[in-house]
């Protein structure tokens, strides 16, 4: 009996220490993993980021705008510094991890200050019967303010060319072709007058010069720059009479400072002559209003146009060359141009939160802060938005939350000059970002119109926007309650292919462009823009004018500052969740059905040919191939992503690292033909068009070239290269989506 | 009593339970890590190392080079397939994870088996006095064999131009050079005979073509293919006089395959014209021996050349143009090529070690197996090396080693004809591969002399290459128990610069190309060489000829085949480290230390010209800062990298990063000038001699042209350029071994 209680006894002792020790052992464990789990926690990752999007305030960004738009602050200029600084003192103060100003030596062009640049209508004694304008009407509240920079086109060549006029609409390729072959005009020796719109200013000059215009002038129509029904500025938001559109008319195509072309503008930095500066123009160009284009308009002779190159100016839209004979005989047109080009110094300034786990993923949110005069909507209502993203990121810091991966925060100088305060950086850092970049997020003028949101960006970033609008609230009266997704969704759908709110394609023309088209990061942007259906002027009717107010967006454009709020809430949340989710909120199979769609458009464009495709043996097989390919290796992808072990930091990392470099993927080392900065085989502009994004942009600039060439055969066999090119890469991208051994 | 005994009892349970728990939990904590541990051990990671030393065998080396020399197995031929599909077999039977068969259809070029290419003296009447012979006596024990290709260039134009002999010693830029302003004889419409050796043969052909020769032969002197005191083969290891050096002629610049420079070869794949072609020569080019040089150049006119021009041939040397008057009169020399280029499939074999932990990191051993004949050396002798690591490391594998890292193994087609398996192959996966390779090891001929170890590779390589050769035998016999890196620092120290065996820099000619100069993956070479103070003749004398079988390395190179396992040894120990260590095996330091050197050399030879660096205000200053600002990163990067806790794998995969991203950072995405697909800014041969690998290339070749370029001026700027180039790549290059953030 005793020896049998000792030995219950020890059972008793053996079951007890086995299960204490077994409890300490799985309470170790598990005990261990409590770091790794805190950063892998969703919920708390969607409390941090509904604690984020509520932290951001109307009446701050509204204080932001108001604070940085009192003063022009054109780049290069001491008072864009003085912003410069006090941006960063402010970052500072909100919390962030390091700030710096980052300077770069670029070529910026200015007017002269003492000879000012005009057009006129001269006779044979060269007497100016009229002379455009010298500046802009000042708006009210802004009378005192000096350094208002008059209307003019950055990096226009100086000189002052004498001859007859011909109007060519919108100076596009097709415009000068159909000027050509239709009408049989030559503009050899002519200056040439176009409106502005429908194309980057740049391109219109390109062919200008190409055609063999000897100048070329640009003015704003009002079928382009006003609203119906909406009286000019101050009383309205459309564009007065007196109003003009400034603008660079460089041709970089994404080569960042004209003179160093490839390398950041540093002390060092070898600098190219002038003469072989890249994109520079040949010719004098200069931008005016529309009174003063009345005034050169409306006594040209030569043909009456079609209708489709007629404006709403109360002119004929003669086309030319010169003046009719009975009313202004021996009389022509000249150009006063006497704008400089130099190399000025020019201010980035860069924030950083640093990644709790991975410091060395970067998400970068930019956007410039130079602007033409104060900048009312480009860029500060973009930039003052990035400020309120900058001041609630610091306040969820002090509450103690981290992101896991870095956050860049960018004020880019000189973007009106070509982007060349982010094209420097891009390239000064080129190695770090194409290692350690995840995306970029562009934050250039927040709010173009009063309809709904816009967003254009990279297809895998599809999924995130779509995740993410829902749970920010509609900034409209009477959509209480009404997430911006329903908002949005009720007022623009994808129509045809899916029922969800459009998102489109990245063109060009800003800040994004080196990020995305040059090193192949995931890129997007978002604005509130107008009704497109409806509204057909150009971007907003004061865009680049002096009218561009604190008073317009207060006034018109967002008077609740909700609109911009709405828009903070887009770009801060977009950063915030692919910095601080574990997973990479990142979706490849979008990417894949976008590939698919944009095979079949070109495919489709090709096809207006089919003869000579047939005669050529031009076939999109490969690339429909290669798409397939792509298709199963991203559902492959995210199928393995449901079953990872997500307490595994490596495995993550590996995924996350596939899902980052996918991107990447798409870039040719080669670039595009003649373009070696513009890199995306899948987006880049038109090249007949900065703005216009298009997919697999070889290809279609190769078939845009079929009507142009004078060989066919040699034509289609660049879009053969093309295709394979594209179809090459296709393959590689899907390549990258495979389990990697 | 009886409560204080309870009391006692429970201060007791208190105390076993707590124990326990808490020795539960330890252990549950630790023992959590053990998988992460494994990786770690360094010891354990030292015990497999050894093992897989030890398990390669020169006997079995001897067997691998036996059964893969008995049959020529030129690029592109069945019999070449049919190797591959052994070694496939082979790998798969060693234990690799998976084996592959790659394709590709790359432009290759044959002699025209019905009309062969030979050289001729001829007369005025077209009578043939003279023809060269039209293949190697056959070496015994292989007459029955077919299919031996005879000496011919690859690639060389066809024709059957007719004209003048003009004798320009080596064909070297400065050759010609010294021909044309010193001798004054222009070679436009003659034909150029030139020597082999000093520099690639491809350039000697460029130089003649630029010249303007309508043809060129290029002869193997005894001055250059034969050691003092050696018989010729079979007797010993010298040239026979009617041995014939084989060879392409191309410019490829790093462009793989001529007709899809950039893309890989794949049956979609968009192909150039024969015309646009890469590197094609344009003009005819036949080698061909000692004895038919004897009759072309004996009885040449002309003076008499200075001696550095004179070989070891009983002939004058005379440069020409032509025959002597006297004796040939009316004679020329006619060449007769009929050589076909056509596109033709060749096959890579691609076999896998998956790693453990990251799978998605690469470290690839590859070396071709193409031969122009049985390739006894070149590249048996290092085809049998790679076999003999994928036998030790499957070994390896089942006994339970698994690298960290994935392993790749490559037997490369086609690198004869310009690199082409592996070029090819790096463009099919140059996204993966620049996103995910360690380091690649290149693998041609192990051995071209008796007398020591040579090691080509990045500096950051140097320090375990001697930390590894510390751990192997010398093969030598006396040297039982010295090691290898005692045997080699004995025969080749590094003098001046430092006390350790001599490491060089790499230039190009083989497979590491497109990996190191293109993609900027970490690489190195090693084999065994000759004596080079005292052995002054070209590679090894029966290069490319029908005399490089297994019996010369039998007889000659290696009877013991300890050589071969020493080499063997260092390549395979490479891989293995660099794939299972858990730090990378890479160092900054020594990486910064070589660029001061180079720095230095460069500046010294720029400083040649001092007054014209005045004069055009040229300065090194920025690069030397450059390299302060990089050996301060480095030395910064490896302070942190002593202090990182090891069990935090995230934190190790960041370093690793940042190592293995080391070598990318010195990419230009630009290329060099004019030679888009030589991208590495510290490493590339230089403009004039494909095999010669210059540092700082550009700044290298810029120096080169200022001798030749009339505007002196454009020249000097071409130096300042490149000068700013390195410099930024270097400040480039130390921003990614700076903390992330």
């Amino acid at each position: 009996m005793k020896r049998e209680r000792k030995l219950l006894l020890w059972i008793w002792w053996l079951v007890i220490v086995t299960g204490l020790f077994l409890l300490g052992f799985i309470i170790g464990w598990f005990a261990k993993f409590t770091p790794v789990k805190n950063g892998n926690d969703k919920d708390a990752n969607q409390r941090y980021l509904r604690a984020f999007l509520d932290e951001m305030k109307a009446e701050e960004i509204k204080k932001h705008l108001r604070k940085f738009t009192r003063l022009p602050h054109l780049a290069g200029t001491e008072q864009n510094l003085r912003y410069a600084e006090q941006i960063m003192a402010e970052w500072q103060q909100f919390g962030l991890d390091s700030v710096d100003l980052v300077p770069y030596d670029v070529l910026l062009s200015y007017p002269n200050k003492s000879q000012p640049n005009y057009v006129s209508i001269v006779d044979r004694l060269g007497n100016e019967s009229f002379k455009s304008s010298l500046a802009e009407p000042i708006p009210e509240g802004y009378e005192d303010v000096s350094d208002i920079v008059p209307p003019f086109n950055a990096f226009s060549a100086k000189g002052q060319p004498e001859g007859d006029l011909v109007y060519v609409n919108y100076g596009r390729t097709e415009d000068f072709m159909q000027l050509e072959r239709e009408m049989h005009i030559n503009v050899t020796g002519k200056i040439v007058i176009v409106r502005y719109g429908k194309i980057f200013r740049g391109n219109k000059v390109k062919n200008a010069e190409l055609a063999g215009a000897v100048g070329i002038i640009m003015f704003s129509d009002p079928f382009d720059y006003s609203a119906a029904g909406v009286e000019s500025y101050p009383k309205g938001w459309n564009l007065p009479g007196e109003g003009v559109q400034r603008g660079n008319v460089l041709n970089l195509n994404g080569a960042g400072d004209p003179l160093t072309p490839g390398y950041p503008a540093k002390e060092y930095t070898y600098r190219l002559s002038r003469e072989h500066g890249v994109g520079l123009p040949k010719i004098p160009v200069h931008p005016i209003g529309a009174y003063d284009a009345v005034d050169l308009l409306k006594n040209m002779g030569g043909p009456i146009p079609p209708n489709n190159w007629k404006g709403n100016l109360n002119v004929p839209y003669r086309i030319g060359p010169g003046f009719q004979d009975v009313v202004s005989k021996d009389q022509k047109v000249r150009m006063n141009i006497h704008t400089n080009n130099q190399v000025t110094r020019i201010y980035n300034v860069i924030g950083r939160i640093r990644g709790a786990l991975e410091p060395d993923r970067y998400v970068i949110l930019g956007g410039h802060r130079d602007a033409w005069v104060f900048g009312g909507i480009d860029p500060m209502s973009g930039a003052a938005v990035v400020h309120e993203t900058v001041r609630s990121a610091g306040r969820m810091l002090r509450k103690g939350w981290r992101p896991r991966r870095t956050m860049v925060f960018a004020s880019w100088d000189a973007e009106e000059f070509g982007l060349l305060g982010s094209t420097e950086w891009a390239e000064d850092n080129a190695k770090l970002l194409q290692e350690r970049a995840v995306a970029y997020i562009n934050a250039d003028s927040a709010i173009e119109g009063m309809y709904t949101l816009r967003v254009d960006c990279t297809p895998s970033l599809h999924t995130l926007v779509y995740d993410l609008t829902k749970q920010i609230d509609s900034p409209e009266k009477g959509e209480e309650g009404v997430s911006l997704y329903e908002s949005w969704h009720k007022r623009d759908n994808w129509t045809n292919d899916r029922d969800a709110p459009r998102i489109s394609k990245l063109g060009s023309g800003s800040d994004f462009e080196a990020y995305f088209i040059r090193l192949g990061i995931a890129a997007g942007r978002a604005r509130y823009t107008k009704n497109k259906k409806v509204e057909r002027y150009s971007s907003y009717p004061v865009y680049h004018s002096v009218y561009e107010t604190f008073e317009i967006v207060e006034k018109f454009y967002d008077p609740s500052f909700r609109r911009l709020r709405a828009v903070a809430q887009v770009r801060g949340g977009l950063v915030f969740q692919l910095a601080a989710s574990q997973l990479l909120p990142l979706d490849a199979s979008q990417y894949a059905d976008s590939l698919r769609k944009y095979a079949q458009s070109i495919a489709q464009l090709a096809q207006r040919n089919p003869d000579q495709m047939e005669m050529y043996g031009v076939s999109f097989d490969s690339l429909f191939s290669a798409v397939q390919n792509f298709t199963d290796a991203a559902r492959g992808f995210h199928e393995r992503l449901q079953n990872i072990n997500t307490a595994d930091s490596l495995q993550i990392r590996m995924m996350n690292d596939q899902l980052m470099y996918l991107e990447r993927a798409f870039i040719d080392p080669l670039g595009l033909p003649g373009r070696p900065f513009y890199r995306h085989v899948i987006f880049a502009p038109s090249s007949h068009n900065k703005y216009a994004g298009e997919s697999f942009p070889g290809i279609y600039d190769a078939l845009f070239d079929i009507e142009n060439s004078a060989d066919p055969e040699k034509a289609w066999e660049e879009v053969k290269r093309q295709i394979s090119i594209a179809a090459f890469t296709v393959h590689a991208a899907a390549m990258t989506l495979k389990p990697p051994a």
